[in-house]
């Protein structure tokens, strides 16, 4: 009998052409049985906010962050020819025209696969970012629990 | 009789030092007789592009993204002082110092080595890149080739 | 009994944040007794920078990089939200306040913890950076030696 295998990427990136990268690998891997976790630190659990969230108490320091960072996974930005967010508009138009996945759908898709999506608590509470900001179905944890289950895994990924 | 051991990288950056550090790692590794991929998707395609393609019909957002993307290996900028070109030109006039390789010079040796030059189909569609505009000898493929290969790697790395 | 797992980390940015992100798993792998090397390549070399280094004979080009890489782990800035110094200055008040640990302190634990800090010796070559200049116990290798750990690795990232 095979054993499981498993993709552990973490997504530290808070580009949407990087996030769209990791949700395609990702639903690709549980496509093919894997086992997959995404694991969403710093700039990546942008891709995890709320579009509208509710108000949450946070310091003046949590308060510039939540409104510098962009909130949720459609206004997250390109790595490359952002353009001032004119890059993002071109990518979303050739996603629809070809048909192709959007970042938003992509991240629905996984949760409909049973990919574990986890929220780096450390860097939430450097962020000031709180669990009622975040989409639901979310997994809070830390590294620990990241290197458990890397450390037996097929395909690691850092992005 | 020990096994192949395989080296899998996804390069997806277009910038002109992290194409180096793949390229450098993938030649290392085909040295060591490691069966080697280089898996090049988003920016990293651009990488592959030819200097002077023959024409592609393209439809108009397809023909920016080709004007605004650098055509080939020799054209990447860097991911970090790059300075409008200067940072590029410094770095390629050191490489030449030193007699170390430029990134067109480290292609042609993967391409040598027998490396597997594969550029993701997805992102070709998206980008509007069509096959005569890339190099010779590469094989075109999508994610799900990908994770058949890196599923049993031994170094798999997102770049 | 088992073998002793390892964790491979190159760490090719020189971005506060991201270098942070090395030493964290870094840090947590070694905590959990695996063997862990950080591979430093490129503008990561900046993270193992003195402060006040003793003066070292470079060329024009080589002087020119010292002046514009940062100096040491404190000095780099963020892959994202750096406005123009301000968003290093932010992360690391919220790193005081929450009683984290900064990017030095976390590699001074990384040497107490004996893990392996080795500066890439092609890339030193390239950038003019000469073992006075980087921090002490750090161990110079090339692509030869990552790959030697890397390939038989169980978490191999690329940062």
């Amino acid at each position: 009998m095979e054993q499981t295998k498993t993709t552990n990427i973490i997504l530290f990136s808070g580009d949407y052409d990087k996030a769209m990268a990791a949700y395609i690998i990702a639903n690709g891997a549980a496509a093919y049985d894997h086992e997959v976790t995404i694991f969403h630190t710093f700039w990546g659990l942008n891709a995890l906010r709320k579009d509208n969230p509710p108000a949450a108490k946070k310091n003046m320091l949590e308060k510039m962050f939540a409104k510098m960072m962009p909130r949720g996974a459609d206004k997250l930005g390109l790595s490359n020819m952002n353009m001032g967010g004119m890059g993002p508009k071109m990518i979303k138009q050739v996603i629809n025209k070809h048909n192709a996945m959007t970042l938003p759908q992509l991240i629905e898709m996984a949760q409909e696969q049973d990919i574990n999506l986890v929220a780096c608590t450390m860097t939430m509470d450097l962020l000031g970012l709180k669990q009622e900001e975040l989409l639901e179905d979310v997994t809070y944890a830390g590294v620990a629990a990241y290197l458990a289950d890397a450390e037996d895994g097929n395909v690691n990924l850092f992005i």
